[in-house]
C-alpha cells in the first residue's frame, strides 16, 4: 500500500511519535490468529443460544409450542414473551426484545421479529431446537414502502397509533429559500433514491451474558458505546445500569451497528437469567444478513439554486426515510443530513424537512457515515448539475462556494481550521495526470468529483459528548492509559498511546491502553461521528500533561532544580540550559516513589469539547472542529453494458494533523472500498418485507481485485482545539465516494443515475433511455 | 459462629457501615461454586504442564533422557535447564528455577528440585510424560540439620561456596544484657525447637502463562505480591518488568506463601514460550506438601533476666535456621523475631543473634505470622517461668510488664495507641469464667496465656511500603474503588469498600472493588505483615476524602451554595443548616457531568505510612501502628496419655477499631485454627531431606470438631493514623496460640515442653521423665 502523502502545516519533524506511519498494535495478533474475538470466547458452564424468528414480516402469533423443543435432550431453556419479564427498547421504546405476547398485540412486525430464544448445550442442538417450536400464524397485509404505509386505511405497523408516520420530524428553516430559488440563474432538481446496505462485518452480531449470584450481570459486547449499552441493556431487563459490566472483546467489524442495544443483548441476557448459566449468541452469516441493523433506505428529495457567477443561493431538502418496523438510529441520520445540507459549501438559504414511515420492512441502524454518504450523493451530483448548466469547470464551481475559516454555517456549526479549498487542488491535481492507456473501444472514460463537510471534533448527540482519561506511570517506565474510548478495529489504541508517548517523550512502547472493560475505565459517550481521536486524545493528552507536570516536579527535588527549568526529551529529564546533566524518566519515577514519603504517578482528565446541542430549531455549534474532504474519481464505463471500471479515486483530507498516516490511510482505503461497494455493487435486496439475499455470494462485497488505484493525501489545517491540531477521520473516506462515481458515470457517459448502487443494468438502462431520448 | 465483642472506644453509632458485622463479598459465589480459581480457569489452546522432581536431596545429575517422554503422542514440550534462558531466583538469588544444568554443577539439592518439566494437551498425558523422563543420579552424602551442616568437612549444598554458613545474619544489641543478668532476681532460659508446618492450603501452588505474538507475558497467579511478582519473574525471564501482566484469580489459601516467585512460576513461563502456547501448572495435593514453602523448621536458644519486682531486665536470644538447600523468606524470620524480642513487655536490654545454615533439607518460606509464632512461644514461655520463679501471678507479671502508649522499643518503634493491658484484662476475665463440669478423672485442666506484638500500621520491608487507590463515582451512583490491595481471602474487598462507602455516605453495594491486575490497579507492595486494612484503606480513604470534596464543590453549583455549607449524609448531600434541603447524590452526579462543560468524578490517592526502613544497627519505626493481643488457653491434659482436649480459647485484640466484626472475628478464628494446628498437631515430617507425610491422612489439619470454644473481643484503641482508627490484625489470631498452649499444659501437668507440636507422645514422654525425675 502506497502511503499518504502529507501536506504539512509545520514541520511533523518536531514530533517524535506523532506524524510518523506506525503499524496498528493489535495487527500482529489478528493475523497471527491469536486475537479473541467474542466468537473464540467461552466462559465456563456456557451455553449456546439461538434466536427464532417470524416466517412473516406482518402476522398475528396465534399460538406458540415450544414443548417440543424443550424436551430435547442438551435444552436448558426456551422462552417467549410469555415466560420473561422485559421493557420496550429502541430509540423510540416502541418494541419488546421477544414478540408476540400479549402486551405486544401478539404480533410480528418484519422479520427480524423474535419470537423465541432457546439456550442448550451445544449451538447444533439449539438450532435443532429452534427447528422444533412450533408457531401457528395469522399472516397480515403489510405494507412495504413509505408511500403503500402513507396510503389512507394502509395497514397499520402499530396498530396503538393511529398513522404509520413515525413521531419524528427534521425541520429547519435559514434564510429565503423561496426568494433563493425564484432569483436563481439555475437549479438542479432531483429525487435520489438509496437502498438498504447491511455493515456485512465478518464479526457477526453476538453477545455473552453472565449473572453472578448475587443478580449482576456481565456482559461480553461487541458495543461500541459501553456506557450507554450499560444503561439501556440494564432498563430493558428492568435492572439498575450500576449491576451491568460491560466487556468488549475485539472486534471483527461494527461500523455503526454497535451504537444501540438490541434484541439479541437482552435475549441473550434473559436466557442466562433464566437458564442460571452463561449464554453466548453468536449470529450466522444469514441471520446476520437478515437481522443486523442496516444503512437506511430513504429518498432525497433536493433542489439547489445559483446565481450566474456560480454562487449556491439556497437549497430545498425533503427528505422521506423508510423507519422499517421499529424506530432506530436509521431513521435520525436527518439529523447529518442537515448539517451537510447546510454546511457543505456556503449557501446562505436552506430548508429542510423530512417524513419518517413505519412499514413492515426490517428496521436500518446506524453506518459509518450515517446519513452523510446519502446527503453528499444528492447534495454533490446538484453541484455537478449546476456547475454543467452555468458552464462552468465543476471544481471550479465548488473552490468558489467551498467553506473557508471563520465561516458559520446556516445552523450555527462555526468552521475554525478548513481545508476543503486545498483539498479539492489537491485531487484535481492527482486526477488530472494522464494515464498510459488510452481506453479500450466502446469503453468511455470520466472523472468526478465530489466534497465532504462532517463532525471532526466530536458530536454533542447526548448531553455529554466527554471522554475520561486515567495515566499512570510505573516502576518499570511503564505508562497505562486507562482510556474511556473503545477500539472497535479504527486504531484508537495506537493512536491515543501515540499522543501519550508524544507528551511524555517515552517510548511509544512503554505506553499500553487498556480499554475494553466499563469496571474499570473512565466514562465515554462511545465510539462515533468520527469523534474518538478528538475527544479521547484531548483527555489522554491532558492527563499526560499533567502526569509531566508531577514527573518534572518529582525530578526537580531529585536534582535539586526548580521544576520549569527541566525539560522532558526522549526519555530523560534534562536540565534545559544544560542538556548534559539528565536522568533517564523511569529512574525519576522509581527515585520519587521507592523511599520514605515517596509518591506513584497517577493522574486522570476528562475532556468535553466546548460544544452545544442543537436546540429546538436545529440550530447549534455541536462540534469542536469540522473535518473536510474531497474525491475524485476516474473511472470507465462500457457503453455497451454498462459496466463500470474504477481505475483511480484521489481522496485529499483536510485532518487538521495526521497522527499517523499509516493508519489514517488505512481508515480512508477502508472507507473507500465501503464507498465502492455503496456506489456500485452493495444493495440488501428486501422485497415484501423480506431478505432476498442474505448471502456473500449474493451480496457483493467488492474484493481486493475490484479496488482502484488510490491515492490518498493529508491535508494539515492544525486544529487549535484538536489534540497536536488533529480532527476526526473516522467516517471520512466513505462518504464522498458513491457522490464522486456517479458524477463521474454522468461525466463519462452523460447519464444521471440517482439510485445506488449504480450496477451494470441501470446504467445499461439509463443509456438505452438516453439513446431513446436522442433518437427522437 | 458467637460474634466478637467489642470494647468500643467511641460510640460505633456515629458509623453508618463501620464497625458492622457484614458478610464478606466474595463469599456468596465461593459457597455457590460460582468462583473461579485458577485451578479451574482455561484459556484457548492451553496446554497443562508438569514437573519432573530429584528423587534424592544431594545428587549429581549425570544424564537427562527426555527422548520417550517427547516422543509420547500429546506431548507437545519438554524442558531442561540446557533447553531454556533462566535467571536465577529466591531471596539470594542462589537457585535457577530447572536444576540439573552445567552452570549449575549438574546438581540436585533438595528434593523439591526441578529438574525437568514437560506441557502437554491433558494433565494425564504430562504425568505420563514424566515417568517417561529418565534421568541418571550419582547420590551425594548431604546434610540435614543445622549441626550436620557446620561440622568441618560437612559436605557443601553450593560447591561454590566454602561453607555452608548462610552470608545472612541478624545482630543487635541494645542495653547492657549481661549486666541484666548479673543483677536479675530471676533468669529464664531454654531451647525452643520448631518443625516445618505446610501452609496447606486447600487451593495448591498454581500458575498460568501465556505469552503474547510480541513477547508479553500474562501470568495468571496467586501471588500475594503481584508487582513484586511482574518484577522478579521478568528478571527470571530474562526480560522487563513492563512485559510481565500479573492477574490475580481469587485465591483458596495462601497464607504467605505467594511472597516470592517460584520455580513452577518461571518453569510454567518458560514452558509455555517454548510450546508457542498457554501453559498451566497445577500442583497435586502430595507435590504441595512437598514443594510448597513451609514455615521454617528453627530452634530459639533464649534467656530472660527479670527483677525482683518482676521487672524484665534482659533478654538474650540466639535463633538457628534450618535454611534449607536455597535462601528464602523462612530465612529472614530473624527481622520479626528480634522485633518481639524487643517489642512484647517493655525489656530494656537485648541482644539478638542468629545463624542460618544450608542443609539438603527442603527450603522454607514466609507464612502467615512469619517469625512471630516461633519467637513468641519463646518469650512467653519464659514470661510464665519467670513469674512461677518470681511467686507472681502469671497475668500480673505480664500486666506489670505491658507495653504502655508512648513507649519505644529498643529498636525504635514507637508505640502510639496501645490495649496490651485491656486485653490481658478482657482473657483473664474471660478465662476465670467457670465451667459447669469438673474434668474427669485422669485429666488435668490449665489455663495459659500470652501476649503478642506485631506490626499494625504496614510493615516498611522495602522502600516503599505505599498503595495506591482510584476512585471513580458514575452516572449510575456507583462507585468504583481500584486498589493496589490483594485480596486473599481475607475480606480486604469487603472492608475497603465499607472505608469508601463510610466516607462517601453512600449504600455499601454501590461500591466495587477491582483488585485483581496489574495492567489496570495502581501500585501496592502486596499483601502481607497485615497490611492491607491499614495502608490500603488509608489510600481508599484519601481518594475518597477528594472525591467528596469534588462531589460537594459539583453540588454547591447545582445548588448554589458555598461548598463548605453542605454535607454528604446517607446518600444525601444536604445544606447542613437546612437538612430539608438535599439533592440524592447521583443526582449530583448526572447533573454535573451530563451537560457542556461538564465534569465526572475520578480522585486518586497514593499512602505510604511515615514509617523507616530498619538501619544497619536493624533500628527504625518499620510501622505507623502496632497491634496487640493476648489469648488464654483452657485445656485438659490426660495423665494417662498425654492426650489434650482445648476447651476453650479466649482472644482479645487491640485493632484501632473494628472496621466489621464478623470479618474481624473470622481472621482471629481462623488464625486460632491454625495456631492450634502448630502447638497440637501439624508437623511436615522430613528425615534425610524426605518428606515422608505429603498427604492429608498423615499431615493432621485440625477439623471443626477439634475446635474448641472461641471467644474474641475487640479492644478499641482507634489509632490516630489509622483509616477510621483501625489497624492491622491479619496475623494477630495464630501468633500467641501455641505459646498459650504451652503454657496452659505447663499450667495442667508441670511439663515445660520445648518443642513443638505437643503432641500426645511428646507430653506422655514428659510426663514419664518428671514422674521419674520425682522418683529419683
Amino acid at each position: 500500500m502506497s502511503q499518504g502523502r502529507v501536506s504539512s502545516g509545520e514541520a511533523a519533524a518536531a514530533f517524535s511519535v506523532i506524524g510518523k506511519p506506525i503499524p496498528k498494535r493489535d495487527g500482529q495478533e489478528k493475523v497471527t490468529g491469536f486475537t479473541q474475538y467474542l466468537h473464540d470466547l467461552t466462559v465456563p458452564r456456557m451455553l449456546h443460544g439461538a434466536i427464532f424468528r417470524t416466517r412473516f414480516p406482518h402476522a398475528r402469533i396465534r399460538r406458540i409450542d415450544t414443548s417440543r423443543a424443550r424436551a430435547l435432550p442438551g435444552v436448558v431453556t426456551v422462552i417467549t414473551a410469555e415466560d420473561v419479564e422485559q421493557q420496550p427498547i429502541g430509540l423510540a421504546k416502541d418494541h419488546l426484545p421477544l414478540k408476540g405476547g400479549a402486551s405486544d398485540g401478539r404480533k410480528a412486525r418484519c422479520i427480524r421479529d423474535e419470537i423465541a430464544a432457546v439456550a442448550a448445550e451445544s449451538p447444533l442442538i439449539a438450532q435443532e431446537a429452534l427447528e422444533a417450536i412450533e408457531v401457528e400464524y395469522e399472516e397480515l397485509p403489510g405494507v412495504f414502502s413509505p408511500e403503500e404505509a402513507l396510503r389512507p386505511g394502509a395497514p397499520l405497523v402499530h396498530e396503538a397509533l393511529d398513522s404509520n408516520l413515525v413521531n419524528l420530524r427534521y425541520q429547519f428553516a435559514h434564510g429565503d429559500v423561496d426568494a433563493a430559488f425564484s432569483r436563481a440563474a439555475a437549479v438542479a432538481e432531483g429525487a435520489y433514491r438509496l437502498n438498504y446496505v447491511s455493515p456485512a462485518a465478518l464479526g457477526t452480531m453476538a453477545a455473552l451474558a453472565s449473572w453472578s449470584p448475587d443478580g449482576a450481570l456481565t456482559m461480553w459486547s461487541t458495543t461500541q458505546v459501553p456506557f450507554l449499552y450499560q444503561k439501556d441493556l440494564a432498563e430493558a431487563l428492568g435492572i439498575t445500569g450500576d449491576r451491568v459490566r460491560v466487556i468488549q472483546p475485539p472486534i471483527g467489524g461494527s461500523f455503526g451497528r454497535g451504537l444501540d442495544v438490541y434484541p439479541v443483548d437482552v435475549i441473550t441476557a434473559l436466557l442466562a437469567r433464566k437458564a442460571g448459566r452463561p449464554v453466548k449468541i453468536a449470529f450466522e452469516r444469514v441471520e446476520d444478513f437478515i437481522a443486523c441493523p442496516t444503512r437506511e433506505p430513504c429518498e432525497i428529495r433536493l433542489r439547489t439554486a445559483a446565481d450566474a457567477q456560480g454562487r449556491l443561493l439556497g437549497r430545498d431538502v425533503h427528505v422521506t426515510i423508510d423507519n422499517g418496523a421499529y424506530v432506530s438510529w436509521g431513521s435520525t441520520t436527518p439529523y447529518v443530513m442537515l448539517s451537510t445540507s447546510t454546511g457543505l459549501y456556503r449557501c446562505p438559504a436552506v430548508r429542510f424537512d423530512t417524513t419518517i414511515v413505519y412499514t413492515n420492512n426490517p428496521y436500518s441502524g446506524s453506518m459509518r457515515g450515517y446519513g452523510n454518504l446519502e446527503i453528499t450523493f444528492a447534495v454533490e451530483a446538484q453541484m455537478d448539475d449546476l456547475a454543467d448548466r452555468l458552464g462552468m469547470d465543476r471544481v471550479d464551481f465548488r473552490r468558489l462556494n467551498a467553506n473557508q475559516p471563520g465561516d458559520i454555517t446556516p445552523q450555527g456549526s462555526v468552521i475554525t481550521s478548513c481545508g476543503l479549498t486545498r483539498c479539492l487542488d489537491a485531487v484535481e491535481r492527482e486526477i488530472q495526470k494522464p494515464l498510459p492507456q488510452p481506453p479500450e473501444p466502446g469503453w468511455k472514460r470520466g472523472v468526478g468529483f465530489a466534497g465532504m463537510f462532517h463532525v471532526g471534533g466530536g458530536a454533542r448527540v447526548y448531553r455529554s459528548d466527554g471522554c475520561g482519561a486515567i495515566l499512570r506511570m510505573d516502576d518499570f517506565g511503564q505508562v497505562t492509559l486507562l482510556t474511556g474510548a473503545s477500539e472497535i478495529g479504527q486504531g484508537s489504541e495506537t493512536v491515543l498511546a501515540m499522543i501519550v508517548a508524544e507528551e511524555l517523550q517515552v517510548p511509544l512502547d512503554r505506553v499500553s491502553v487498556v480499554n475494553s472493560d466499563t469496571a474499570v475505565k473512565p466514562w465515554d459517550v462511545g465510539c462515533h461521528a468520527s469523534r474518538t481521536t478528538f475527544v479521547a486524545g484531548n483527555a489522554a493528552l491532558r492527563a499526560a500533561r499533567e502526569l509531566k507536570r508531577r514527573l518534572l516536579a518529582m525530578a526537580a527535588e531529585l536534582m535539586d532544580e526548580p521544576p520549569d527549568a527541566l525539560e522532558l526529551v526522549a526519555g530523560m529529564v534534562r536540565v534545559t540550559a544544560h542538556p548534559e546533566r539528565g536522568m533517564e524518566y523511569d529512574r525519576v519515577v522509581r527515585a520519587g516513589h521507592l523511599k520514605e514519603g515517596g509518591r506513584t504517578l497517577v493522574t486522570e482528565a476528562f475532556y468535553d469539547p466546548p460544544t452545544q446541542m442543537l436546540d429546538k430549531n436545529l440550530r447549534g455549534n455541536v462540534s469542536a472542529a469540522y473535518g473536510f474532504a474531497a474525491q475524485a474519481v476516474l473511472l470507465e464505463v462500457s457503453e455497451s453494458t454498462g459496466q463500470v471500471r474504477v481505475l483511480k479515486v484521489a481522496s485529499a483530507h483536510d485532518v487538521g494533523r495526521t497522527l499517523n498516516p499509516l493508519i489514517a490511510e488505512g481508515q480512508i482505503h477502508g472507507g473507500i472500498h465501503m464507498g465502492l461497494g455503496y456506489a456500485l455493487a452493495e444493495e440488501l435486496v428486501v422485497r415484501e418485507g423480506q431478505v432476498l439475499n442474505p448471502q456473500f455470494m449474493e451480496y457483493p462485497l467488492l474484493v481486493a481485485s475490484d479496488m482502484p488505484d488510490i491515492v490518498v493525501e493529508f491535508i494539515e489545517t492544525v486544529d487549535e482545539e484538536g489534540p497536536f491540531g488533529a480532527k476526526g477521520l473516522g467516517e471520512a473516506g466513505v462518504i464522498p465516494v458513491s457522490a464522486a462515481v456517479a458524477n463521474a458515470v454522468k461525466d463519462a457517459v452523460g447519464a444521471r443515475l440517482t439510485e445506488l448502487p449504480l450496477r451494470s443494468e441501470r446504467i445499461f438502462q439509463a443509456l438505452q433511455s438516453a439513446r431513446q431520448e436522442g433518437r427522437r
